[in-house]
């Protein structure tokens, strides 16, 4: 009977999966670290690229599209850029099979003069290309802003993967734009990340830290990079979505010029900014339970299941007369709803598939429900099960859903909050990220040193240096040195 | 200022390739073979696709991602498959760079040490990868029918591109399904190409040619390729999609079973069936004309342009008045409206600039039509110019809307059907093809031979073997020998 799911409290890694799995999000392929997105699991990112795309164009960008491939000599252009993706690169060298003999079988193989005079990098970001199209399309001040977004897939060499967390293959956008000053880039950097976290919050149900990133989670080639980071049910921490600065790194690199108002040439000030499929797995580990997923219902593929409940056949017609009409009201109201009226399937099998699934609310309808009128409607988020009268349920089912996106979020910050504590000395920071983990506000000395040491020490990563809240001078949690402001540390994805 | 675009009467090709830049749809990249869809003519793929997703969704498939690299020896497996792909086959070989230093400088390497055990493959098209993970799904009939829809980048190593049309880069969607019975995936591959049928008459206004395909232009690996064609003005075709009845080719390649209601374990038949980007090069050359683009109004990004015309400085406040009011109500008309108040470019250049990119309405708003209360109305399709009144005009656009779209498609229609004609002897064939080109109904004798001596003889092939019309026997135009029924012959993209 499908999957068993392993307890949270036994192995969130395997939990983790197991959810996966058995919610048919995605699973393994046999191309190393590359998933298969599921029918479910697609659907659901649907539903967070769909409402992402609509901030985006209402924020002024439009959509476009750019190759997938990158000559090696771009990415090399800019030389933190490369350096930092070297490691984890596809490499496209040759563009033609051919077949040999072997053993009397013909074999396909890669044929050695089909080798290219430049290697090819399948888009690990897309920075560089773009900024050498940009440099063709800028010349005047009257080009300015760009505000070009863009949807792909992305490929990075991962050696250890994860389901939508960590895979060589995965989906997101990346905005590239490029700006007169650096103000202007600079208020694009923050108005992006503003709208990365109002999807996690008004969407994902994820209340997110919202901040600059550190020297050593900077991206490669940023000046600054801005993150939203929400905090999983086991403590760590998971970057949903970066926003970054580029400054005038790329504008040099590919010298994307502009004239001015006042005759000068100058280099714009470009941005950048993405958020990924990995989303999916944030949605899974902050709201899942040990009985598999729970989904908001704004982003849920399905969000209301109608289950008919009956032995005999005369029982059968007497449900489905009154499940179909319930079917057709909710469709009209604007619900996802599906009538799950599969023969040769019990209705507890249909109540554990559908649990798994994650959708936020069932509807149980069997012969003595029929006759008092009514419906047991069973919430997946907390659980209750309430019976309701059939009378006016679909009309009272958007704002149940409503209701339920609120409580997920409601939970999901109170979660945050109690996991979210100040550690004044270095005994305390690591005892508080023993137990319970969460983000950690403490002071740090401002060097690259001292967070390299503390992560080394203690897996711990500054996640977020919050811009909003008022710096606070302090002494660093390590090494006692003075410290400007508290920033937030966490054991990460 | 700006590109010329060079007559169709000059060259077809050139006016192609002009279109295409003046009218910001696309330019190729320095990648080979690779083009840059800019937002203008991502836009229209948008328009495109979104209604196409909705009709996919509607006929009961649900999306889905796979992989984008396929394992060497999966492509290998259905031995015609791997053989119509190899020449074209981009290959990913390494996954890692290395520094090295050269004349002192550093330079990025392809890592030897990186090399892959197999060497993948970026997908051509997905039966192979698809296959492999269905055959892991499909346990039972129950499990039957499977209907996945992917949308995702392909690549094909092309080695003379033009925009759109051929590119080594293209998106599209691919379906990929299995069913119990052969009837019911002959059922699907129909219903897809009606699917298809309908899209391109119904939203692009390219009224197609609808049929199987012969020998020699059938997919590699299919039982049958089946195809929607349309005219370009130039009286070549295009092909604008296919839909493929895969038989158990790859069911059995892959080994894709289910256990039927008798309980044997029989091998699944499967269907595929593509639509992709180059449907957009069939927008430009259906409808274009030497002025640039000319969009149907269902897929413009853009439906309508205000142009606000002024000299002064009142003028400019008085017309704008009323055209600040004027897009509105279009808005709120549901109409894709833009205000073009940009100031520092004349008139004349913005009429210029929406032409070449084939805004279906353009209204020119000046101080002596504010004072009689009307605009001037500017068809692209016609280049019609009508004064309207103000007074009611945005309620009556959604419907001008729709009488453009007619216009549009019967335009194609009598060009399609004039450029249809019967040829009943050798000489008439390729004297039609020459003069004036489009579609040769012609006799065939059903062999491979025949079509590839034609092929050679012309460069025409068989578009489509009509499916819907009745067969009428006859004697080939070319041997003379015994013909089933008419095919249609034509030179194409």
């Amino acid at each position: 009977m499908g999957v068993r799911i392993t307890p949270r409290s036994k192995s969130f890694p395997d939990w983790y999966q197991d959810v996966c799995q058995a919610g048919d999000l995605a699973e393994n392929s046999p191309v190393r670290g590359c998933m298969v997105i599921k029918p479910h699991g697609f659907a659901l990112w649907e539903n967070i690229r769909d409402p992402l795309d609509r901030m985006i164009k209402e924020t002024g960008h439009v959509n476009a599209y750019f190759p997938i491939f990158i000559p090696l000599s771009f990415l090399s252009k800019e030389a933190e850029h490369v350096e930092g993706f070297a490691a984890e690169t596809a490499l496209v060298t040759h563009y033609r099979l051919k077949a040999v003999k072997e053993d009397g079988k013909t074999k396909m193989i890669v044929d050695p003069d089909s080798e290219l005079e430049e290697p090819l990098v399948v888009r690990p970001t897309s920075e560089t290309i773009i900024g050498h199209m940009y440099a063709k399309w800028i010349q005047s001040h009257r080009d300015l802003p760009v505000l070009i977004n863009q949807w792909a897939n992305i490929v990075r060499w991962e050696m250890r993967t994860r389901l939508f967390l960590r895979t060589t293959e995965f989906l997101w956008q990346e905005g590239h734009t490029c700006h007169a000053t650096a103000d202007e880039a600079q208020a694009e950097t923050m108005q992006m990340l503003g709208v990365y976290e109002r999807l996690c919050r008004e969407y994902l149900a994820v209340p997110v830290r919202v901040g600059l990133k550190s020297p050593l989670e900077t991206f490669p080639g940023a000046d600054a990079t801005y993150a939203v980071e929400g905090l999983m049910q086991d403590g760590k921490a998971l970057q949903m979505g970066t926003s970054h600065n580029l400054g005038q790194n790329f504008a040099k690199a590919f010298e994307i010029q502009f004239q001015d108002t006042d005759g000068e040439r100058k280099l714009v000030w470009t941005t950048s900014w993405g958020l990924s499929t990995r989303t999916v797995g944030a949605v899974v580990m902050a709201h899942g339970d040990d009985d598999g997923l729970v989904l908001p219902p704004r982003i849920a593929p399905l969000q209301v299941v109608i289950v008919p409940i009956f032995r005999k056949e005369e029982e059968r017609a007497a449900v489905l007369a009154e499940a179909g009409p319930l079917f057709e009201q909710l469709n009209e109201a604007g619900v996802r709803v599906r009538l799950d009226d599969r023969t040769q399937m019990k209705p507890g099998a249909k109540f554990f598939e559908w649990e798994k699934k994650g959708v936020p609310v069932r509807l149980e309808l069997g012969p003595r429900d029929v006759e008092s009128r009514q419906a047991m409607l069973v919430r997946r988020d907390d659980k209750s099960k309430t019976p309701e009268p059939l009378e006016g349920l679909a009309a009272k089912m958007p704002a149940l859903l409503v209701e339920i996106q609120d409580a997920m979020l409601t939970r999901a910050t109170r979660f945050r909050d109690e996991h979210t504590h100040e550690a004044n000395s270095w005994e305390e920071f690591q005892e508080l990220l023993d137990d319970p983990g969460g983000f950690i506000s403490a002071h740090w000395d401002g060097t690259r040193e001292t967070e390299a040491e503390i992560k080394a020490k203690t897996k711990a990563t500054i996640r977020v240096i919050p811009t909003s809240e008022e710096a606070q001078p302090g002494a660093c949690v390590l090494t006692g040195k003075p410290s400007e402001r508290r920033v937030l540390f966490g054991r990460a994805y």
